[in-house]
């Protein structure tokens, strides 16, 4: 073991061959490509740490599979150079799906006060509307009851949101909600998960935030994460639902423009790591 | 001038015939209809309270066109009552755009720390998609400049949202950014409008709302409200720009659940007025 003299934490990083050798209060390290310091500049994008970020999760995902660890935190990835090293995918999220064979998965952004799960996330608004069907809502609100009940959460109230502006005002704003949502909700309930809806976007998540429910479904990315990043930009987490292990992982972006400066901050992280735990 | 007595505030209530007439220090009131407490039910929709929501906007705006009042601040209006007296309108900004034939008017939602601009409102997320378009991106956020400088902040910054995840992520999800986003906002530099983007939707808000831009270009209806909803609940108004005269609103509805119970809190009203009063 040696002390980390880069910044200024005083940790004992441990190199470990295997994740059975863990020793406690360290920081243990498997070294899975042998990459030192000197292979790339702090703050550039470059194949290698994108070939390092892809390894190390392969890594971590075979260890997840054998049992060998309960849960995966990731830190931000960068896509660029992950994508230099020749690995196409959109993210952690795609390749954790993949590796694992995942069919149904969700991306939940889980905060003290506001949790939310995506019926869709990285694609067009346009696409959005068109994947708003009652079997996707169906699914991803399954999987968010699962989780509720994994933390603990046993008298939850799911809150599911609107597409369209108020909920689509009774057909006059579009007519996913009476369409696909409504019945989606009335299958859920039968099955005896508890959700209503469908609520007017523009103010279900301040009822949520409130205590009346303890996590809304939403339709869209950004309808999930501008109240997310609003109340909850630095203890907020996002959660892979439906893999075969728990994953979590920090909700913000890789901020090359301060890399090396220690100044981060690492409130997002610690709360990513505290979920973990309690899942 | 006679006392109210229905509710606990001590209020000089002046029946005028004309708005020369106010008296100051009194609430003074223009009776447009001869409507009495007996004609209608404190929190019961009826076609009387409709058409006596009509024909007072009508009288306001009529008093406005001629310069004899600055300003006009509306109170929630209930859309079935009004429909009930046969005004097939939306709500009080079609009636104010048809009575003054205005057709480039929006939506703004204005608090002390976020103030947000909508291309689309009251549509289907789908039609907002549609509606998205280079055109009415640049005559909206003409008039969000316009306003800002009527309000005395000259040296404004304008935020662009984008429409879709990560304003398009370079077209990987949608081309409405480049297509229309961009184009709009290089024509508005070009005109000397500050505005810049299309920055992603998902933390442009917060970035206004600490203070690095004075209001955003919100693409449709929740990308707007649901931050302000979330962050100016209650210091929150709504205006109509575009109008021959300024017009304010609270942003909340009639709420008849707790019509006449006197806890309804007044603090949007205050808003809208001061505002108005500030224009």
């Amino acid at each position: 073991c040696w002390y980390n003299t880069t910044f200024s934490y005083n940790l004992d990083i441990c190199r470990i061959q295997d994740v059975s050798r863990c020793k406690t209060d360290a920081v243990n390290v498997i070294d899975c490509t042998g990459i030192t310091m000197q292979d790339f500049t702090i703050g550039k994008v470059s194949s290698v740490c994108g070939e390092s970020a892809f390894r190390y999760l392969e890594a971590a995902i075979h260890d997840a599979i054998e049992h060998k660890i309960s849960a995966i935190v990731t830190a931000p990835l960068n896509k660029e150079a992950l994508h230099l090293a020749g690995h196409n995918y959109a993210g952690h999220t795609e390749i954790l799906a993949d590796l694992t064979d995942t069919k149904d998965y969700s991306m939940m952004l889980w905060s003290d006060k506001l949790k939310t799960i995506h019926v869709t996330t990285h694609c067009s608004l346009r696409e959005a509307c068109d994947r708003c069907k009652k079997d996707r809502i169906v699914r991803v609100t399954r999987l968010a009851a699962q989780t509720l009940l994994q933390a603990g959460i046993n008298h939850y109230r799911i809150a599911v949101a609107g597409l369209n502006p108020h909920a689509g005002e009774n057909g006059l704003f579009g007519t996913e909600e009476t369409e696909e949502i409504l019945p989606a909700i009335r299958q859920l309930q039968s099955e005896g998960i508890n959700a209503e809806g469908p609520f007017p976007p523009d103010t279900v998540y301040l009822r949520c935030y409130k205590g009346e429910f303890d996590l809304v479904v939403s339709m869209y990315h950004d309808q999930g994460h501008i109240p997310l990043k609003l109340l909850a930009f630095h203890d907020g987490i996002n959660m892979t639902v439906g893999l075969p292990f728990i994953r979590t992982s920090v909700d913000h972006g890789t901020a090359f423009d301060i890399a090396g400066k220690n100044i981060a901050r690492p409130d997002s992280m610690l709360q990513a790591i505290k979920a973990a735990l309690r899942f």
